[in-house]
C-alpha cells in the first residue's frame, strides 16, 4: 500500500494522530465528493474558491472559462493546493474546549498543466461530469466545437497529500464525566431530495436510471 | 441597505449576474453555516483549511491552538480571505456545457488581529460555539484558565466581500429543448440525524432543549 512522502509542507501538525498519508485512503475521501476548495494567489493574497473536480488515478481535473481568474493563476503558478472536506457530525462535549466535528478531509498539493490534446480534454470533461453524477456524460447531447474551444481544462498531478479524519465519540476530561451536562454526537450528512423534472422537458422523456440511482443512494 | 465597495479584488467576473455585494444578504449566507475555508500563504503557496467560525456584526472569529500554522500565518499577514459555500442542488442540463450547481457562497476579505482582552475573547469563543449549535455555550462546564490561555482567538474584520448565488432551473440552449434527454434539478441539503448520547453520560441527564431544537430544525 503506497503512501505520500511526508515533508514540512504536508505534515499534519495539529492532531497528528488524526493524520493519514495513505494514497488509497486519500483517494476514497476524494471520491466521496465532487467539489473542492482550490487556493490561489491573487496579487499576493491567498484566496480559495469552490470548484467541481474529477479524479483519474493521481490526476485531478478542473474546468472553467478561458478567462477564469483562478484557473489562469494556477496555470501561471504551475502548482495548486486543493482541499476537500466532508462533514460527518457535531461532537458535543461537556466543555467548550473538547467540542469538535467528525470529518474526512484531504489537502492535495499538485503540479498544474493545461490540457491541449482534444481526446484527453474530453476524457477530463467526462470525468468531472461523472464525478458530479455517475453515468451522466453518455446520456447528453455531444459537446459542440464552440463549447469545447471555450472551455479551459487543467490537469493537476498530485505531488503529495495528507488526510485528516475524525470519526469518534466525545473525548472529555475524566473529571468532567460526572457533570450533569449532556454530551454526544449529532451525525451530519449531505443528502439528495427527489429529482425535479425541468419544466420544459420534451414529451415522453422518462427519468433515466442514472438519476434514480443517484437519488436512491443519496436520499436521507 | 448597505453594500460592500466593489474593487478588482472582490468583483465577480465569471457570471456577474449571480453576484451580490449587499451586506445583509452576505450576512445571511455567513449565518447559514459554521465552517469556512480559510486561505493562507505558506512559503508562497496558497493553501486553504476548513475552520469553525462565528460572526458578530462585521467581525468573524476563528480559534485554535497557539501553535496553529494557519492562524499564525494570518496573524503575520494581518489579512485573511474566507470562503463559505452552501451547496443547494445539482443542475442537470441536456448538454454538459450547461450543467451547474445551485449554491450560495461568499468570499470575505478581512483584516486580522489577535484578541488579548479576556472578556472579548470569551465573547468570541461563545460566538464560535453557538454558531455550531445555538445556545450550547451556556449549558457547558466553564472554561478553565489553562484552556483559556492555550486558545488563540483571532478577530477578522470584514473589509470587503462578495456573494455569488445560483438558485434557478436548467438554462439549456433553445435548440436543445426538444431533445429526448432528461434535464432537471436534484436538490441537495445538509441534514442532521438523531443525536446520539455519549456512552459515558451521567445518570439522569436528559437531552436538553437546544439539542432537540437543533435536530428538529435540521432533520431531513
Amino acid at each position: 500500500m503506497s503512501t505520500y512522502n511526508v515533508s514540512p509542507l504536508n505534515k499534519v501538525k495539529r492532531g497528528p494522530n488524526r493524520a493519514m498519508y495513505d494514497v488509497e485512503e486519500i483517494n476514497k475521501i476524494i471520491d466521496s465528493g465532487f467539489i473542492a476548495h482550490v487556493a490561489y494567489n491573487y496579487n499576493g493574497k491567498a484566496i480559495c474558491i469552490p470548484m467541481a473536480y474529477g479524479r483519474i488515478e493521481n490526476k485531478i481535473y478542473l474546468h472553467g472559462s478561458l478567462k477564469n481568474r483562478m484557473l489562469l493563476a494556477l496555470l501561471e503558478a504551475r502548482e495548486a493546493t486543493l482541499t476537500i472536506m466532508h462533514l460527518d457530525g457535531l461532537v458535543l462535549a461537556r466543555s467548550g474546549f473538547h467540542h469538535s466535528v467528525n470529518y474526512r478531509s484531504v489537502t492535495l498539493f499538485a503540479s498544474v498543466q493545461k490540457i491541449d490534446n482534444a481526446k484527453t480534454k474530453e476524457v477530463a470533461l467526462k470525468c468531472v461530469m461523472d464525478y458530479m453524477i455517475p453515468n451522466r456524460w453518455d446520456s447528453l447531447r455531444t459537446m459542440n466545437t464552440k463549447e469545447f474551444n471555450s472551455t479551459l481544462v487543467l490537469e493537476l498531478e498530485i505531488q503529495t497529500a495528507s488526510a485528516k479524519v475524525r470519526a469518534e465519540g466525545v473525548n472529555d476530561e475524566k473529571m468532567d464525566l460526572e457533570l450533569p451536562i449532556w454530551a454526544g454526537i449529532i451525525p451530519i450528512k449531505q443528502i439528495a431530495e427527489a429529482p425535479i423534472n425541468d419544466a420544459l422537458l420534451a414529451e415522453d422523456v422518462d427519468m433515466p436510471q442514472h438519476i434514480t440511482n443517484y437519488y436512491t443512494t443519496h436520499k436521507p
